[in-house]
């Protein structure tokens, strides 16, 4: 049983606008291998078409595949899954499988073939690789077009983050460093300007 | 009497890590003008040395002054300064000084001459822009380099947030969408690998 539906396109930059730690999957151009890493440096950087920027540096298997590939996944971990995302964010991918390592279930994603991950997140978003080799090369900062996302329908609904006491361990996390997190607090209402 | 320390260069990423709503600031080549906005979209590239991204839409007129002047700020707002936070993001700056009209303090960066704001902010960031035409043209992606940093001592300390019950009001804020933000919440400390 999945609680994840389908995110709009035009709200899938929703899913990020608020700073989530993420999980970054990737696939070899042939599909046989795969990987993931956590990354706390991504953010949207168009509303539509979809398109957000993530930071992965050139020295990470990550970056390899996701070259190759020319496709990516970013996943939003919820809080209960703090230590995994901790854990994948501390070793790296090219020796072993970390998914079969950290006992990570993935689906394929429908259209690229990565690998995206359910439980214990509670947002995807399965993007194709823009390649921009300024930004690419000086700042390890890659440019993917969304092509599907979808998010836990316990947190988000109707294009929107719905945080609250009852869903605490559904709450994003935030990653401040050296494995601390600041969960996804209470949510304050701006006064219309 | 001001709480803002400076931050170590080194520390400069911890900042924005975690993925809060910034203000950037900025100023005409000649200094004679200044205009703010608000911002969803930042993350950091680099360590060190420290490097920025920030998201400014090539039609904002903030844009204009960021690309002549070849520099910005980066201001974090609290809690506290949510109204004034969402306010400046929903007015243009061509017609009108915003720091005016909203009734904001700013004090000019020790090198780069741009408006900085302590009062309802916790942090802010000097930076040079690092032109780069391909990702601001493409995806409106300016990357910066930090020259300065400085934080309010009550909420970052040694090189960290540090966000309790008892300073609520200097929490950061991460915005949803339409008015709606999260407040920084409790942190969590992931189990070491």
């Amino acid at each position: 049983m999945t609680y994840f539906r389908p995110v709009a396109l035009e709200h899938a930059s929703r899913l990020l606008n608020h700073g989530p730690t993420v999980l970054i999957t990737s696939r070899s151009r042939d599909g046989a291998r795969r990987n993931l890493m956590a990354a706390a440096w991504s953010m949207p950087v168009e509303f539509s078409p979809p398109r957000i920027a993530i930071v992965v540096d050139k020295g990470a298997h990550s970056r390899l595949m996701i070259e190759e590939s020319g496709a990516f996944g970013i996943c939003v971990p919820a809080a209960m899954f703090i230590d995994t995302t901790y854990a994948v964010g501390s070793v790296s991918g090219a020796e072993e499988d970390k998914f079969s390592r950290f006992s990570i279930t993935a689906v394929p994603s429908a259209t690229l073939n990565v690998p995206l991950i359910e439980q214990g997140c509670v947002a995807w978003l399965e993007c194709r690789l823009l390649p921009e080799s300024g930004a690419q090369e000086k700042y390890d900062t890659c440019f993917g077009e969304v092509l599907s996302a979808a998010a836990d329908e316990r947190v988000f609904q109707n294009g929107r983050w719905n945080f609250a006491d009852a869903n605490a361990s559904l709450h994003t996390i935030h990653h401040l460093g050296a494995g601390n997190f600041i969960r996804s607090g209470d949510t304050l209402r701006a006064k219309a300007p």
